[in-house]
């Protein structure tokens, strides 16, 4: 397979068309961005490490017969996946109180919640991704009812499984989010990474954060920590072809 | 009846106790606030004109069945209403794009909505009054779903009629927020005021703003427009004991 023209390029990754109309080409970038853009930086060894950890995790996902977009990591920092039309959601799933559902409701971070909070973030850059409620989702014409349960339902499936998967490697898992797609049958699958690019996760022990707000927050160095996932996961044994 | 001690002051009104246990004297300041109490100061007369068009607005929804806290306009700013304890909810409704909801969907101010919006804040000045899912209301166990529910309908069911009662003087009832309460029995009662401190109201041939955006915006003077809005709704020739 070659790769194509570009068709997007976004914060994280650049995505580009194949011979095969159904088939995209992702290629994973070094940019470390945080606060929609505003804080931004190169960090070399970025692309393929999220690359490594997005591929384990759908590979894992689709073995326990959770779908995704996800077909084949073709390279350290690239992977072939079904193209779908993002549907314009950030759909976030929370374990623990943190970030912004701390600010908005008051709760410290690291308080478990007392049941596992599923939102909706539109996701439009301009707007600086904002929260939505269901009926701004009906507004906007974003989601059908029917379509946000489906999403709803698949994020929590997504949460039981990757909360054990890090729960039996010594990781915390937060809160993420996820994005979905229509593929071209109009199935919804689900899309784009899952990485500690998009996850909060931290050490059950320690505390430490092994995910982005190391870079957020000037905590130290984001590849050695991703590395840590990475291996506790099983992934630097992977082959890296 | 007498006024006795005080039970809270707020940013726009001061409720004291009466030697009745289940109703509250609720005093209509002259201080106006926005942006979360940063920008304030005083206007002379704002309270009475406040006062006077919330009796006038709650006697006119008692006589079509709508309840509320209010018993009686006792003075130009004074009135007696039903005791209650506060829902910490703001129950926001929408016909029109404005404001928050313009700035959170990207639609353009004065926008009619295809569909009227209920939205729920946590009513916390401390955390900036959020926007809120269910879900967090779920969390924060702020109102159960059958209470969500009876609030959505109570407020829906209050935009019918100030909608029309508006109209009829030309102006357009763009959105406007409520509070509610639970009496000694456990009802949910209408409570708090409604007035262009809590409304959004546009002369329907100008589109001049007769609302507290006159005060957010620098627009004018505010008294001006409440008085219009006072004497559209005919109550400049009510009583003022
Ligand atoms: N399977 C897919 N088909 C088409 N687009 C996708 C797919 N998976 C992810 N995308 C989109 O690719 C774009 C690039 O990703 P990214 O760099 O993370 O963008 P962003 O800056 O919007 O977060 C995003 O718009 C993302 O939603
Ligand atoms: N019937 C009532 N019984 C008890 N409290 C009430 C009633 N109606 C309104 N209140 C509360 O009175 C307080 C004072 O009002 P206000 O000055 O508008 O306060 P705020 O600064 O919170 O907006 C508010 O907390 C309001 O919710
Ligand atoms: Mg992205
Ligand atoms: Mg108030």
């Amino acid at each position: 397979m070659e790769k194509g023209s570009i068709l997007y390029e976004g914060k994280a990754k650049r995505i580009y068309t194949t011979v095969e109309e159904e088939v995209v080409w992702v290629e994973y970038k070094n940019s470390a961005t945080a606060f929609n853009g505003e804080k931004k930086t190169d960090i070399e060894g970025k692309g393929a490490l999220n690359n490594k950890i997005t591929s384990l995790l759908f590979s894992k996902l689709q073995e326990q017969g959770i779908e995704s977009h996800f077909m084949e990591k073709i390279s350290d920092h690239e992977q072939l996946v079904k193209r779908v039309a993002i549907i314009p959601l950030e759909v976030v799933v929370r374990n623990v109180a943190a970030g912004s559902l701390s600010k908005r409701i008051g709760l410290e971070e690291g308080t478990p919640l007392k049941q596992t909070i599923v939102e909706f973030y539109y996701k439009n850059d301009e707007l600086g991704d904002p929260l939505l409620t269901d009926e701004h989702i009906d507004l906007l014409q974003l989601a059908t009812q029917d379509e946000r349960q489906e999403l709803k339902q698949k994020a929590l499936q997504v949460n039981d499984f990757l909360k054990t998967l890090f729960d039996d490697i010594g990781v915390r898992l937060i809160d993420f989010k996820l994005e979905f797609g229509k593929d071209a049958e109009g199935h919804i699958l689900l899309a784009d990474e899952i990485s500690p690019d998009t996850c909060r996760l931290w050490d059950k022990e320690t505390n430490q954060k092994l995910d982005k707000d190391v870079f957020r927050r000037d905590l130290g160095s984001l590849t050695d920590v991703y590395q840590i996932i990475l291996e506790r996961l099983g992934g630097s044994k992977l082959c890296t072809k």
